[in-house]
């Protein structure tokens, strides 16, 4: 049994990380932390789990984690925060799975660039683990701290790593369309998430500014071993969960369909949960679960990628799980399906 | 042209009101009122306005309204805000029509009960005409003050006043199950109406303490001529806009449901804005009109009426315009048609 | 290792059985039919299942079933086609969880009258037992056929079972008013499931004529040892899933919330998947779950019971695995969790 | 008063239509057609209609038309139908405003490619006028024969002409992702836009198949004169109504946001329904209006225009109005604001 703590216990990924580690045979909820004055209990801050759950939200305290045997923390905090009260854990030989922004982007100065405020906890940020299993896997059984990956990053980079890796398409002139469910915005009250303002409505958001936008061109450096550049604009579309990204590559030759989807075919063979489908995918097809499902095409010579996923599941708390699987020598797959 | 002024422009009732009565051809919109702190554009409030209304959100003053010619107002303020507001332009005899709940009750004991305040107007509550022209029709056309209908209570009262007014139900056993949109909860966020809490699910709020409650029973006691009970549930459903009220009554003798539709075809013969249908009504066939829909059935010996209609036209902005045709003497259904 | 068959895998209730029963430590299935003229994968006509059943459709034989050692069927046909389709296999020893309503009303005349055609299978009629685990719970293990109940029954009986048993209310003047997500009409497409008519739209619909009217009397009969009259509407949702159930009963002497919550906790105390909660409740909360959640209220001197549930779920494929957990002697929770 | 037809009235177009020149004070709608077997009101077909309109829907009969004095005929047939059914009337000399796609492509050979089927009314189109009258608009006055164009095209034309006109960017890798509302998919029933199974889901479809394609490059080209090459990908999306259009362009020199924008303003200088915005628009600004928002960003070196617009009325019936005005000489705007 790994004894675990959640930190953030009241916004929708903590719910979802809940809900799936209760299905874990070797894990055991020993705490969730939040930052309400009251200490409530975790099924009335989340009423599905009525029954399910029987702990209280407690202060986050280090000396309490550590003396109750918490071996892992799954920190749901905001960015910013996260770097705050990470340290002091992993200071303590805890291992963390950050599901913020904070130790994802590898170069300090692109986070202050792209999050407005420098980076305070450069020891541990230079040690992270970008926690995406496809792609760095054999990096996560050793990380003491796996920075969770983006809901979006994970369908564009996904997307697009076999054609990286094999450098057949141009790498400057990608472009990212993505459509994401209401929930991606988080739990806080906002007039843009305001039923009536975005129910039954589109509309682009955060245009050339989304913080994804760096961490997607990250991993595909890495995968590519050369600069990738890319153009994403993300869409809230009135719905609460799932992301569609449409992907649009120029291949460096003319390819079809079928050339593209063995590609992918190999490159995803072992992975559980990528679904190379011929199908158009729908959104709805991975709601509530760990798969992302995409399909490649080739319309007047250029290469479209459709990708879909549950932001909540797949682009958060169930790849988070997956990393944990990873980093405690579980199936990848446990709790999972 | 009738000289008017909106006060409270930032919200959905504000925003109907604006595209109704541009479509009037005997309005001239001369000012918008707004609390916010800058003034910005009307249009910026509300970007579906871009290009048809070049007025700025200005404070509220009651001299620089009067010295403009304002002759009536239609005030979008909220309860409480309404009657500190109003009585210095009723002083300058300005006419003016309430969207808020402030002059609706005319027992002042009620309103402090139902709404957790005194009312701190009684000389203008006094005075004031409730505002839902097919059973006070006759005394609008004089009134200064309108307090115009909340949105559930029309449904409930329309959809009982035919069988109240003949007394053919028992009067103390009335139910009104209404299912509600949810811009009737404004447009202030909160969680309840943050977009993944309330998409998607069906709740009940206000159990047994709605302030629409004493309103509805008011009215069908003055139309009764006795006393009235009814128990009342709203529940929020997933979409913008509409209310479905399902009203149960018990008859005092065995009626058919084709008996009771020529009591409210009969009783409704020269409203416009009622239309008694046969088949079982959608609120979708009442979106963006004016039109409240309700049709018969009896059921294993009791009456079911069911009801519905926009919660933002029909509801709160278009009777408003309504009864101010009325007041100054226009054909009834000018601009909401 | 229980052996299972599905029957009319192509609609919504094959597709939440599959999921939970993939979950099911003992369960594995055999096969699932389909009247598709060609045998596509299940994973085609569920594209959410790709990657996690491997099965075609097959069309429905009796032979081939029973050869390959299949124990239990769980029965998705439509009512008429199941009680054609059944009595082979209860012939042949397999015992049945039958979804559709042709074993649940135990008076054949009820069915013709209600279904609008005989019932020819009265043998396997007479023995039947109405799978509601909570009141039928002790003759579930013994039973060859079980008749799973429908999704809005179970909503007002349990609602009601435990006021109904201690006959505390009036019998006969019940209203049961209950709101439904589409995905309770089925799969077919049909102009009223039709996105753009019944999205952002509430209707009601089978107004005194829905077939759960004698299912829910005649349970509440049972449980209470006397007639009882329900007045029954129900009304679609623009949601996917859930069933929010809002029922209206006289008390036959002055209770409080708290003597009624109470009441319900005792009758539900080791009832797994109801949960008395004290907040209102929303089916938000139900989603994905085998949970039915509700709360009391006493308003104006009435009693109002807010229920709700997930209709796929626990209304249909989930306590058909409670069911067939109670059937074959496994914990109730067994894959429900 | 100009005496109108609409034919195929069953669909959401038609309805539409009517609400539209009900408010038309120079229209008189004569007769509606519709393929129904019986004659049903058409407020049977559109609730939302009752007691707006008293006809019932008639077969089609060009001699009865025209014997009742119809001078001009809204066809919202089905494309293949249009060409069946409207040269008799052109042949009459009723002017015609088609809704399909018949006469929109002005190549016969594209019509065969892309529609499947042969042109048969070859002289017709010759003659036809596109009726996009921001781009078409001198020549609409004069025409017998108006094909409205489709929902998609508007939005991506409108969105591109300035700079097409312009030759400011690359007209071979412009990239064209779409995003619309279910009712773009009409009114007949089908398991895709089966509410379960679009409601709560994103998905891309017809990939590299849509019939706008040819449309969006004929129209195009006409304003850049010469060859031009799209990418078109539609998505459908869990709403009523809606199209929001991403565009992607490549400029052939570096431009800034503020350079395009005095481009699109001074193209669309006189244009009443095109809004060139600053802020990020949203499909819910223009729902039921008859505008077309966009605005445009640079973003890593290629232009981005977001546009939107309500599918149904700038997309469709709206835009039909606009052309009758013009043709008939009314005001462009009447009825439409």
């Amino acid at each position: 049994m790994v004894k675990i703590a959640i930190l953030g216990g009241s916004g929708y990924t903590a719910a979802e990380l809940i809900k799936i580690l209760l299905r874990h045979p070797h894990v055991e909820i020993v705490a969730v932390t939040s930052r309400q004055e009251d200490t409530p209990l975790v099924s009335d801050l989340h009423p599905s789990l009525a029954q399910r759950i029987n702990l209280r939200c407690e202060p986050f305290d280090v000396d309490r984690l550590v003396a109750r045997g918490v071996q892992c923390v799954f920190s749901c905090l905001p960015h910013g925060a996260s770097m705050q009260t990470l340290p002091a854990l992993l200071h303590r030989g805890v291992r963390v799975i950050d599901l913020s922004g904070d130790y994802r982007l590898r170069d300090p100065n692109a986070y202050a660039e792209w999050y407005g405020e420098c980076h305070n906890d450069l020891v541990n940020l230079a040690q992270a683990v970008y926690g995406l299993p496809e792609i760095y896997g054999d990096d996560i059984p050793s990380a003491q701290l796996v920075a969770n990956p983006g809901c979006y990053p994970q369908t564009a980079i996904l997307g697009l790593a076999p054609l990286a890796a094999s450098k057949q398409i141009d790498l400057h002139s990608i472009i990212i369309d993505s459509k994401s469910g209401v929930s991606g915005a988080g739990r806080t009250p906002k007039l843009t998430t305001h039923f009536p303002e975005c129910n039954e409505s589109v509309a682009a958001y955060n245009v050339g500014q989304h913080r994804h936008t760096p961490e997607i061109e990250q991993v595909l450096e890495d995968v590519a071993g050369e600069p990738v550049q890319v153009l994403f604009i993300p869409h809230l579309i009135p719905m609460d969960r799932g992301i569609f990204t449409t992907i649009y590559a120029t291949p460096r030759r003319p390819m079809a369909a079928e050339e593209l989807t063995e590609i992918y075919r190999d490159y995803y063979g072992r992975a559980p949960f990528v679904r190379c489908v011929s199908r158009l995918p729908a959104t709805k097809d991975t709601i509530g679960t760990n798969f992302l499902d995409l399909t490649l095409r080739v319309v007047r010579g250029r290469i479209v990628v459709l990708v879909c996923e549950d932001n909540l599941i797949r682009g958060a708390s169930g790849v988070a799980v997956q990393n944990f699987n990873r980093m405690y020598g579980f199936d990848e797959r446990t709790a999972l399906l």
